[in-house]
């Protein structure tokens, strides 16, 4: 079909270039553009919606579990980043310096945020006295730098946008509660919401954040096989209370150093929503977090009587879902393309025909499925459809980890199913960083998680043959 | 009284020190803390919660309007910032400089961005193409840095938060409107949610924004006499355009300049809402922006049936308002000074005498009125006293501008009147640079605005005796 034919001559097919194919989506479905900036990108209306709809969700389920918002600033002077050295040691080589302020040099560097613990930790050591200041449970919305030498829109950027987390408990047990919590909002909210299982489990401890005493991921799965790394949870334990001395008066007069989290999820979840349902004509948007859900376009529109019906329709729809209507006088062909690009996940077509016949079309987005529909019971067939919809998708992408997800006894194995089948390998290690250090430079694949979810699907380490003691997840990842 | 005798030790009378009246009631109100990054705040979540309320009005309104939301980088190249010269030459003594990346120095050093005018433009060039393109209405909700010498929590910070609007237009004529439109839009907000009265006028050339051809402004009044311009909507002209080439092909098929304008409102703003209603008790929020409108604060809270009782109201009037309640053993004393501090504008008292008349007591933050009122009617009753202490404060906030307002038709005129009544004088103006600067030198007022309202008050201008041009609102600002 000549439609076919278009996007096949515009956008790359992704069994061709899946990275050629992700940057081509990303621009012709104007989410983002580059900016003069290196490794900055400009958000554009319809990628910013979508922030704005995750942020929406997620800011509402922090608010009801008692978090509340805050802001800390931009700037951290080097000293304070020095404090914890793990953390120092892990962040230095990718942060922004800056050094001059006005005309002037600074008598201490200030480094741009590339995360806040440290600002948090400074005014936690100010702010928490007693046990009745506990738990201290605070999120912001920010922006964060990290020097990236290759970057690209949302998976990888100089600077992104985020939420981080930081929290202060009384025990160690509140403290794990509350990592937990996050981990389950995070899951939560990809797989209801963004329609992408994940699977949760822990960091190895070359893989967690610097400076805490565990990380709890959630991991996803690309179409092409590629892993990502879509939210963390962080136990801080109480490492960064030693160092910045945050400590509070227990019920018996006793001095305790606080127990802390810190959780975040980013921009990059974009990224992961388009590798996840995006497909040869573009991107595919699940319903709960599109932020148009139904695109209305009105067949020979000049007929007279077409526009004020479709108009009629749309408000009516307004009620039950997030309508758009497109009024141009450019052709349906290319308007369907337009929004199929864009991934709205249902289309609505209604001509002089369709008027006459008291119905419409509707067009599903993620099966090409079309559905005639009697205009008198719309609202609750579009209801339904949405729905379906979403389950769909997530039942998909589920179905797509699955068979991309091996299991590998010896590390022959392990190659073969990376080369043969691209994806999530569950195989079993013994715990040690060498062993997984030789996985990567081996295969390039890195340990994604120790999932919640533990098999026993063999009794040796995968690697070295000696006593196994995790089921783990590898992959290549993002 | 005990409970004010408290507050007098507490916080500084505004009579005696405003300005550490102004510090106290920032820290004492929990809004604000100070960082150990030097001019930077933290923004503490009752503060924030005022933020978050002031975006959802506007955000809304800009919508409505239009205007879509996008994000652009934190940084700007410094090649990028000199485009256009008054622009530079505005910010340049007071951008944040950051030199290196990792370990390594940058060839082109970056600029935190001190407002995004230039890479607004830099998009522009490019996305802009033809008639159809126009108008381009973007805003931003963002971070930005100045290089401030001295600081003061929300007045004049290192680090602001605020929005920026960017448009581009196919004329001038639209691009006017836009202007007016937004302004418009400030205005209506600041009088009607923060009841705080503005002067809505045109900035002197002095006065108006780096790079623009002319800047409207709403300028309020502090309770100490000072001005405080509240929000900006400047007109670019195709100044902007020229020097980033934006142009696009007209439906003549003719290349025309863009015609932009930018508008900005930040946490500024919330400066002034302290300065203009507080008192010596605390802050004083008005109704429609406060976090928590009604606190209540159940009396001899262990009896029985009184936390229920109390819970209860809570439940019920959530539904007409937003409600805060403090279940907390501390005395009611303790509650009562915490909440006015807060400037909550309702507190609720509920007692076992109260359940047993079925009332209860309202007592207004504005006025300090204490109101029995039945439970049966309390939610209507509730609804028309935060409809009254919305409008109080903003009559209070106007009575007290046109007090402090003067009218001055030459020098020793208005030197006696910024002495003993400080606060806007009205004085006629010639229109040159020179008496405007004499103004400055002398009085250290400043031109606050041409006001839109124009009066003839003299024939002569208040500094040289020439003929007038224009009546100009001056004082002192913030």
């Amino acid at each position: 079909m000549a439609k076919e034919k278009k996007f096949v001559e515009e956008i790359t097919a992704m069994e061709e270039d899946f990275a050629q194919w992700y940057t081509d989506v990303v621009k012709k479905a104007d989410l983002v553009d580059y900016s003069t900036v290196r490794g900055c990108m400009i958000i554009r209306p319809y990628g910013y919606a979508l922030w704005e709809n995750i942020q929406k969700v997620l800011d509402k389920k922090f608010k009801e579990t008692g978090h509340q918002n805050v802001y800390m600033p931009l700037f951290i002077p080097e000293s304070l980043l020095q404090k914890e050295k793990d953390h120092i040691e892990g962040f230095a080589p990718e942060v922004a310096w800056v050094t001059h302020g006005g005309n002037e040099e600074l008598h201490e560097r200030l480094v741009v945020r590339p995360t806040s613990e440290v600002l948090f930790c400074d005014y936690y050591s100010k702010a928490i006295q007693s046990y009745r200041d506990l738990p201290m449970l605070y999120n912001q919305w920010a922006n964060v730098v990290r020097w990236e030498k290759t970057t690209r829109p949302f998976l990888r950027t100089l600077e992104f946008l985020w939420q981080e987390g930081h929290t202060a408990h009384a025990t160690d047990e509140e403290a794990k509660e509350e990592v937990v919590r996050m981990l389950n909002i995070y899951a939560d909210f990809c797989e209801n919401y963004l329609a992408i299982p994940v699977v949760k489990g822990q960091k190895t401890d070359k893989e967690k954040f610097a400076g805490a005493k565990f990380t709890y991921t959630i991991e996803s799965l690309m179409h092409d096989g590629k892993a990502l790394q879509s939210a963390t949870s962080h136990h801080l334990g109480t490492g960064f209370a030693e160092q910045f001395n945050i400590q509070y008066l227990d019920q018996n007069g006793q001095w305790q150093y606080v127990h802390q989290t810190s959780w975040g999820i980013s921009t990059r979840i974009i990224g992961g929503l388009i590798m996840v349902h995006g497909d040869n004509r573009g991107l595919v948007l699940p319903p709960k977090i599109a932020p148009t859900q139904v695109m209305i376009v009105p067949i020979a529109i000049h007929k007279e009587g077409v526009l004020d019906y479709a108009l009629d329709l749309k408000a009516r729809l307004e009620k039950v879902a997030r309508v758009g209507i497109d009024t141009s006088d450019k052709t349906p062909g290319w308007k369907f393309n337009e929004y199929e690009m864009k991934g709205i996940p249902v289309r609505l077509e209604v001509g002089p025909k369709d008027i006459e016949k008291g119905q419409v079309v509707l067009v599903r987005r993620d099966t090409n499925e079309k559905i005639f529909v009697s205009v008198d019971n719309l609202e609750e067939k579009l209801i339904e459809l949405l729905d379906d919809i979403q389950k769909n998708l997530y039942n998909k992408a589920l179905k797509h980890r699955e068979e991309k997800t091996s299991v590998a006894t010896n590390m022959v194995e392990f190659k073969r199913a990376l080369e043969e089948n691209p994806g999530f390998i569950k195989a079993m290690w013994c715990g040690s960083l060498a062993c997984e250090e030789k996985i990567k430079e081996e295969t390039s694949a890195t340990s994604r998680c120790i999932p919640f979810e533990q098999e026993h699907i063999h009794d040796h380490c995968v690697v070295c043959g000696e006593k196994a003691k995790h089921l783990v997840y590898w992959a290549k990842a993002y």
